[in-house]
């Protein structure tokens, strides 16, 4: 049993839907959100770069003694996840490889759909680790760049977002796709309007699958199995989020995809753009 | 007269529609045009990130010895004109005033519309400096954030475009609006949309003002007047782009604001986070 905290880092305020879940399967927990606000967006930056922040977001956490790091973040999970294992001792989990094994088990036609950041599917994280773990699927990866500015501009319906949404889904009306994974910590809050762009399409309804409660079940499952989750009855968790940046729209932003107000301390922290050192 | 570069700064690629203007009305000039790609965008971080970033900037392009700087970033504008030029000992121009003479000298009805960014507008610049230039005039203060996206994402025209642009311009719809002020680096490339979307409202067709022109000629007259142009019988100056991250997309995302292919030496470079040492 381990009362540190988990860790959990992400770009800018995506990653609250991924805390939120991780607070409601595992209520306990104490967690510390790190959200690098000042450097928001990463989905399209150069590999060596966001790298290289992921670095200087776990050496800020680790500073906070967290026993396992979430990176909330799909463009840090696609290019930093080895780079963060070999630096640290701790668990750490991307939010990729949870979802990709939940769409590999789930699809029936083996035609998958990756909607992301232009980052994200550059990378090709998603692609690769499905065919890891099922050759043969066919994935039709798809760069949504707009997507993101209207869930933070809170567009969640509309014509504009039906047009967008219909724009981006083009590429698979005439596939078989049974299965869409949301790539992005973002998607989520615009799961209606996708569901309903998915529904307008000539093909069959296609299951919408998440980051969130996937890489939840994977933290509960490994952290459970070590031992190092806080006991059932330890209480409700405390929650301290950090931010690199705190411009004044960012609580209103940030409840929109955490689903309430922050319930808890809110600071304004520096990590130096230096892997080997953090200042607070 | 002065063969010592001119330097232009921007949170990314957007002030590249300043530089082509530049390179237009004073051709024979040399100019060092910096791009801080690894930190784009500046139009949602809050005052005090903006400004240390802007000096961390200008402190590289001091050391190219540059003997103007251009901050071509609305963002920046806003909020570090006055700390550069506190710190620098070259003359430093922005890209809000110049056009807000402009359109103050402009207007007939004394509506004056300003587009831009969640951080320009919300800095309230355009707004402060229009009225301090002519007292009584009605400013319309309009927040776009999607219009950088769509710009990037090449969707100049269009369902999307049209019906964003109708969202937004609803606030002036039964105004007197005249004078439409593009206020982010980035709107030029979406002029047409725009003129189109102001024809389909019920006021009387505007004028669009863009910082590009109106700042070169603030430029060209200062640095004139200084004797610090080069003659006339120079030759074409150099152009180098030193930009601070240099995504897989860069060159094409360019050369949309830039109009054509970048033609001159293309460097990555690093400013460090600390205003008073750069590293190249």
């Amino acid at each position: 049993m381990s009362n540190r905290p988990i860790g959990i880092f992400d770009s800018g305020v995506g990653g609250l839907t991924v805390m939120r879940e991780m607070i409601r399967q595992l209520p306990g927990e104490h967690f510390v959100y790190l959200g690098d606000t000042a450097r928001v967006p990463y989905g399209n930056r150069g590999a060596e770069t966001v790298c290289r922040y992921a670095l200087n977001a776990a050496s800020f956490l680790r500073d906070h003694r967290v026993k396992a790091l979430v990176v909330a973040c799909n463009t840090a999970s696609a290019f930093a996840l080895d780079a963060l294992r070999d630096q640290l001792d701790i668990p750490v989990f991307g939010v990729i490889e949870p979802v990709a094994r939940q769409a590999a088990e789930h699809t029936e036609s083996s035609e998958i759909a990756v909607l992301g950041t232009r980052g994200t599917i550059r990378s090709g994280a998603y692609k690769h680790t499905l065919l890891n773990l099922r050759a043969g699927l066919d994935v039709h990866s798809i760069a949504c760049p707009l997507l993101v500015p209207l869930a933070e501009e809170g567009w969640l319906e509309g014509n504009v977002t039906d047009e967008v949404l219909a724009r981006y889904l083009t590429p698979i009306a005439d596939t078989a796709t049974d299965t869409v994974i949301l790539g992005c910590t973002h998607y989520p809050i615009l799961r209606n309007a996708i569901g309903e762009a998915t529904e307008r399409l000539p093909l069959a309804t296609p299951a919408l699958l998440d980051s969130a409660s996937a890489t939840t079940a994977a933290v509960a499952e490994q952290l459970g199995d070590a031992g190092l989750l806080r006991g059932d009855d330890s209480g409700v968790g405390t929650r301290t989020f950090c931010l690199t940046d705190l411009p004044e729209r960012f609580a209103a932003t940030a409840e929109l995809f955490f689903g309430r107000p922050l319930d808890g301390e809110c600071r304004h922290v520096n990590i130096t753009d230096d892997p080997t050192s953090t200042t607070e």
